[in-house]
């Protein structure tokens, strides 16, 4: 019986970025109040990861990244009764408490008790749940999944159907709610529309589904990697733009393909560049552009406000604006139901202990999303 | 009987920018094919024919400003059906052709003959029909209202309710659809939110009563000039901040007063900087920011996009998004029939004549919208 005191199991630690993760051995505390311990049996690769291990977004080191796993609850604090042990659940980026005001609100998911939009990589009560050679070792916005055990808040989990298969629904806590809900949520994709998406890879792939699933009657796809294009054909893309090969700008090729622009412009990038090139793409008067890409810190997007003078829409929204743990068990047996379908989400599949070569055939565009087994 | 000869009447003629404008006479040709010519009973003024007159924004000159009119068909050119000498009318900034892409769409509104974006100052033609001292004068947006009579295309003008009062509905031109149609059709202000409003002038105060008017518990009103803040706590402004008085940035202190930021913010001034004071004042997760105003030509709108990332929702709209021939003569008939008041949004009623007057009262913020009658 592990319940109460600390394991020590193996975790890939991020002592610094634009480094190696390191496999190490790491202690894990058991659950304070509130809080469950989790064995991860899968967990995502998500851009974010990346972007983070490359410096480009800034959270606290060192830290056990990873946000997106599955897994089965290992123990749980005082006063958890959402989950128990043995629990299949998946972890879940952003919290819901379902007492704040974004969590009462029917629009909001941003709940209070997020650590997404200024990270401090610890727990609520300011501590963190892990030790590493003697040192605290930071969480990752209240998840951290690239370990064997891990620990989160009950508000940042939930349980799914006992039927799930676990080395594959991890991407439904991240990438799947992401790219869907900027279709089906944010966007409103409508049938028979024209819809842009810049970049193919895993929330850009979601994206394109989603379209697809929406009725939109042309979907076109931009992405500097052609590779990318045989596989985005398959899920739904019918036009495919590679800026690299254009002679002008792709926003002013997107408008002369379409008339005006087209009715929906998706950036799945995170490059200040793309986001004024989807938003450009757009068509006056009712076109909606969504920025799902996020930006290296500190850089500002500038747009000639006109853009927005004459009808277009800019929007955003965290894990495809879902409240968390009402709609992700959802989503995880919508899949099971065959309702949607997340298997051609999913890759590549890697040994934990292979997560280095995962990251860098991840930066260097030779996988689309790969899910680290346990 | 005048048609279909040349009219020759008083004009307020725009020479050039940062000058008085100048009564002159005007020949005013007879209407084409598609054409109406419009003897003018009242103009409003707008913020932006201002912004026109001080070089902010450029449009064509010389040209005969004003975009807001109300009048009496005079004569009609070949073919015109939907109106006849003698109709009384309103002129529309933003034509509706009922056949093209964003005519046609549910949610379209920037007709594809407008001349707003990339002002020609001509008609669709290519030419004018205005004529000064031997030098061809330019229209304004389709509209040319500070003259006594006017030639416009069909599809730029509208039939209104004979018994209309004549010197006050021309602000159902622009001011009224505009204010109005930004909080109903593109924020969507729900009951109990809470709302701030940068400029408490004619667009600001019309954005106000309709908040009040869509429930709103709470409308924070931002302006430099407190002078205006009587008047605007009579139509519905519960807060008054005049960001030189505050010792912090007035977004901040929005987001203090609010918890985490406003449900809805309205831009109704034209500076970048309260653009993006305004997003900035919206709470995250699901706030939305409608910007009104019109920035100085190529300044750039910028911002951190995590703003947008972490949910904030940003758009704009000319005419507030309102279907104009469709739907102008209604909220015509919605002012007869008391369904709402847009007494209050004319401050002033000057002479023709006196433009200028009016002009510089306007400039130093001592009149928020005056109607001029001829």
């Amino acid at each position: 019986d592990t319940a109460n005191k600390v394991i020590l199991c193996r975790a890939a630690i991020a002592w610094r970025a634009n480094a190696p993760l390191s496999i190490e051995l790491l202690e894990v505390d058991p659950p304070k109040a509130c809080e469950v311990r989790i064995k991860i049996l899968s967990s995502g690769i998500c851009g974010t990861d990346l972007h983070i291990l490359e410096g480009r977004n800034k959270v606290p080191l060192p830290a056990v990244l990873g946000h997106e796993g599955a897994g089965i609850i290992e123990s749980v604090g005082e006063g958890v009764t959402s989950v128990k042990p043995g629990d299949k659940v998946l972890m879940l980026p952003l919290p819901e408490c379902r007492e704040c005001c974004f969590c009462l609100h029917p629009k909001g998911n941003v709940c209070v008790k997020e650590d997404v939009l200024s990270p401090t990589g610890l727990m609520l009560d300011g501590t963190s749940r892990f030790t590493c050679k003697a040192q605290k070792i930071h969480h990752l916005f209240g998840t951290s999944t690239f370990t064997e055990y891990t620990v989160v808040h009950e508000i940042a989990v939930v349980k799914i159907d006992d039927a799930s298969p676990m080395n594959k629904v991890c991407i439904i806590s991240c990438e799947v709610p992401t790219g869907f809900g900027a279709v089906f949520n944010t966007a409103k994709v409508t049938p028979g529309s024209t819809c842009v998406v810049f970049g193919l890879g895993g929330i850009g792939s979601a994206i394109v589904m989603a379209c697809k699933a929406s009725g939109a009657c042309r979907i076109i796809g931009v992405d500097i990697n052609e590779k990318k294009f045989p596989r985005a054909r398959a899920l739904g893309v019918t036009d495919f733009l590679n800026p690299r090969n254009l002679k002008k700008p792709v926003q002013q090729v997107v408008v002369e393909m379409t008339g005006f622009g087209a009715d929906f412009a998706f950036e799945a990038i995170g490059l200040i560049d793309t986001m004024v090139a989807a938003l450009e793409s757009c068509r006056r008067s009712y076109g909606v552009c969504v920025i799902m890409g996020v930006a290296p810190n500190r850089e500002q997007l500038s747009f000639d406000p006109q853009l927005i003078n004459s009808g277009r829409t800019l929007k955003g929204g965290f894990l495809g604006e879902y409240k968390s743990r009402d709609c992700i068990p959802k989503l995880v047996t919508d899949y099971l139901q065959k309702k949607i379908n997340i298997d051609p989400l999913i890759t590549h599949t890697f040994h934990f202990e292979r997560i280095n070569n995962a990251f860098e055939k991840l930066g260097k565009g030779k996988i689309i999303r790969c899910v680290l087994l346990f």
